[in-house]
């Protein structure tokens, strides 16, 4: 039987060109995998704690297939669910077009609004004067192409393959650097083994008083820890008290972050642990 | 001359609503406005610093109009912008209709692809069946539908007004208590005078090393100040630098937070203060 993964779809998002790279590693195992397109990341984790997925492929920091804020809330909102492996994209799109026609000739494009943001200077040099039309996705942009809805899409590279098109630009970005970091996220299992290179998420909600942060990130700094990312977000029940997504260097099997960890619960109102992985 | 302030558009987005609730409360001065729609944060903060605008208005927290790191990047990747007012608004969307249409008869709706996510439940639920149809804002959706483009609407309740639509359906959220938190962004001048309940925010880049952040954080909690929200997002010229931006409740005026931006900016790499404002 395959494995089942559900990602952000539908195919041709930069979410399932990740979910291939996770599957060419091996993150999933060595078998076949069923690919289960959703539509956010609350339903990707939603099918991993219900069993109907057995991971999930989710993207944590700076996407164009939606807000990541997305992420974080799914992950805190309930337990069990952790993270197993990461990996960054470049994120540069691919403008394709209906085999035989020409820049100069495109009078409409598409492609997902938030998407748009970051290719705009592009399009307004390239297509002067052309019609922007949403797509709910860059994915059904490139499906609006193919079937002659618009000239052309502006996506991943993988969804001109899939929806055979031909591409007349690549690495389109208005702003170049823009990374994209995936994960996938499974049911709770003992973490993949140490590789001295990892990385270990906590989540953890704070009292609305000062100091309190920093002496919880004060039992990371004294283990000579890197917080390598920190996150807040506003929990929903009380004004002014916040939600702390912590990434540190290490693996959980290692006895420093083992005992930060003990030391956080001690501290702090809840924690959650989030998995350790080998970092990308 | 009435005041330029420029704003994520067009008309009938939240970014429109939490302008004219700006207006209400004064922060343009007195006087008149001229709205100025742009789209996007970057271009909003631009036009602020090329002088077009006189000031901005940007979700810096949780949006549904894009992605709010936009604003953050926005906010740092140049000089000479100051925040000097903020607000909240709860995120409840109303659904509009042509005048005499019912819920029954909707066969087709649309919005912006990040609110969808937003209503999926309600949707699916109210409108069985029905066709989404993807639209570049929540106010272009209500204009799709005064012109005949789709029977029903998702979107803030002012564009109801603006396109003399019909509202059949009010705070239609599927995961209640979101709330978006935006700014006034203007040129450097002196900050409004403290008023006891104050915000300040700072941005600094670290290097990548452990115990970096804490040391900073320490900083302000040594004095007490209460750090009420942090954010981290990657340096696009360096992997494994963080930017951080960081606000703490207090004025600039105040010994206490003074004294702190002084110690920080002989800490890190470099430092900029944003502003102080009235806490919300």
């Amino acid at each position: 039987m395959s494995t089942v993964v559900a990602y952000l779809g539908p195919e041709g998002t930069f979410t399932e060109t990740a979910l291939l790279e996770f599957h060419r590693r091996g993150s999933f195992g060595s078998g076949d995998i069923a690919k289960l397109s959703v539509e956010s990341p609350h339903e990707a984790l939603n099918a991993v704690r219900s069993g109907v997925a057995r991971y999930a492929c989710v993207a944590i920091e700076n996407s164009v297939d939606g807000p990541v804020t997305h992420t974080f809330d799914a992950l805190a909102d309930g337990q069990g669910v952790r993270i197993f492996a990461e990996t960054e994209l470049a994120i540069r799109f691919a403008v394709m077009v209906r085999p035989g026609l020409t820049a100069s000739e495109v009078r409409t494009f598409t492609t997902h609004p938030v998407a748009r943001q970051q290719v705009r200077q592009w399009t307004d040099r390239v297509f002067p004067g052309a019609e922007f039309i949403p797509a709910s996705s860059n994915s059904a942009a490139a499906k609006a192409v193919a079937e002659g809805r618009a000239d052309a899409a502006v996506a991943p590279y993988r969804a001109a393959e899939i929806f055979a098109l031909d591409v007349i630009a690549e690495d389109v970005i208005d702003v170049p650097g823009a990374r994209t970091r995936f994960v996938v996220v499974g049911r709770i299992t003992e973490p993949p083994k140490p590789t001295g290179h990892d990385r270990t998420a906590f989540v953890f909600t704070l009292p609305n008083r000062p100091g309190s942060l920093v002496s919880a990130l004060t039992i990371f700094a004294d283990r000579g820890l890197d917080l390598s990312r920190i996150e807040s977000r506003p929990t929903k029940t009380e004004i002014g008290t916040y939600r702390f997504y912590v990434d540190v260097r290490g693996h959980v099997d290692e006895p420093d972050v083992r005992e930060a960890f003990r030391e956080l619960a001690q501290q702090v109102e809840d924690v959650t642990f989030l998995g350790s992985w080998p970092a990308f």
